[in-house]
């Protein structure tokens, strides 16, 4: 593992490192703030996924997440959105290939030797997280925004255990029914729909649902709203009567000045989770 | 005036707006934010100057500031640090020209006909901003990084009676003695370093002060102090006895995870001096 940059922060310690990801076959970076308290012991952790053309650092700089963390005493995990590098397949469209991983494994070519986003995302970042950092692995949650909000949810429920609680700010609800999905899972999964399931929150939640509390954000006035269709995700979460608050945030768009006006309330929400779980 | 565009963001709204600035003879973009209070009748204002290479929108999406801003009813403006266009000289150094116009109004070619930043500041926006939105010239308060911390101190100093309070994060504090600012002020101002005197924040506050509370922040692994050299502003503030409040901020450093750590602070400092005046 590389130190790219350590800057203090709130108290703590914003980082950022990069490492061999066995599952992508290429060298990944990502940020991690540690707060204050991780110097006495492991501290819960908060995973943000973030959207489409992100990498680690958006998030990491424009979500004002680390003033609430700080305040909680929890780390803050920010992945990279795919893998990175001159070796690594790409397409001309913002929406698929290097910054659009969509949280799935590819079969398809050329994608599959290194877009394997749900396996870093699972199981390398995570290796690699507990063994270098004062994190504990009993209490972590989730939460992301856009495509990452949908890496959140379909994450959450495909893991059952894992995390404590999961949160999203105006996630992509129903992917295998929308453009931001069904142009990604053929060229990632192939025209086999059946492969596409696993990766849909809207329909996760019919089948299996998430053992602990859901909160998720949306503007009325975001302006892919129908690409988001959390309609289809209300209805789902309504049906299985899910712990969960869904809520349409009056005025207010796709951008990070909607996810920042909201992100106190979502460390509160996981820090109520994880200092719940014992460790 | 020109609107770039405009969020909704912790119940206000952050825009970003483009208009003819009459002193720097080009099309100027700042950004502004209102919190939910302007909608009921005009409120206090935090200008916020930025540092080196920063356009408008470098606090803006990184600071944070709108968190605190919202809570306490202030608008924030965000200025950019020089004249843009094609037209406009520049250098390619990242610390003369586009921005880096150090707040001060050329007198020397080819700066002379665009980087009147001074005067950018001092008059053109206020005159737009008072004109355009619902905010209240009786009450404003002035803050900025590094060379911004360098133009509210100078600013605020200069301008007797216009701001309640400054406050600066890691402001250069003595530019006459430093290679921030000899170099520039000898670009911009020429070689008669009397010149150069009204735009030292040490030698104001040597020679005048500010009437009203000063709080200034500095990282003590702040890569650049030597340049910034507080301890000269220090040494000017004790002796003056300023109302005023310097701090070094142990472990921290130049970036904005130091800005944005403190910010809470600074927002409420300016908070209390900005509702004790009577409108």
């Amino acid at each position: 593992m590389k130190i790219l940059s350590e800057n203090k922060c709130f108290g703590g310690m914003q980082g950022v490192y990069a490492h061999q990801s066995e599952s992508c076959a290429v060298e990944m970076t990502f940020g991690l703030f540690l707060p204050e308290e991780a110097q006495d012991g492991p501290v819960p952790v908060l995973w943000y996924l973030s959207g489409l053309t992100c990498t680690h650092e958006n998030a990491m700089v424009k979500a004002g997440a680390q003033t609430w963390a700080a305040e909680h005493g929890i780390a803050l995990v920010f992945p990279d959105t795919s893998p990175r590098g001159d070796e690594v397949a790409d397409d001309e469209a913002y929406d698929l290939g290097k910054g659009a991983g969509f949280y799935v494994n590819a079969t398809e070519d050329p994608w599959t030797p290194n877009f394997q986003m749900y396996d870093y995302i699972a199981k390398d970042l995570p290796d690699l997280l507990f063994s270098e950092f004062p994190l504990d692995p009993a209490r972590q949650s989730i939460s992301g925004h856009s495509m990452g909000g949908h890496g959140a949810l379909t994450l959450a429920m495909s893991l059952p255990g894992r995390f404590a609680s999961v949160s999203a700010f105006s996630p992509i609800c129903h992917p295998t029914q929308s453009d931001w999905g069904r142009k990604q899972f053929t060229a990632y999964l192939g025209a086999d729909e059946d492969a596409w399931k696993a990766h849909d929150s809207t329909l996760l939640m019919e089948k299996i649902g998430f053992d602990g509390p859901i909160l998720v954000d949306t503007g009325t006035e975001d302006q892919f709203i129908d690409l988001l269709m959390p309609e289809a995700f209300a209805q789902a979460m309504g049906q299985r009567r899910q712990q969960a608050t869904l809520r349409l945030q009056p005025g207010y768009d796709h951008s990070y000045f909607f996810v920042s006006s909201f992100m106190e309330d979502h460390v509160a929400f996981h820090a109520e989770a994880l200092y719940g779980v014992s460790t």
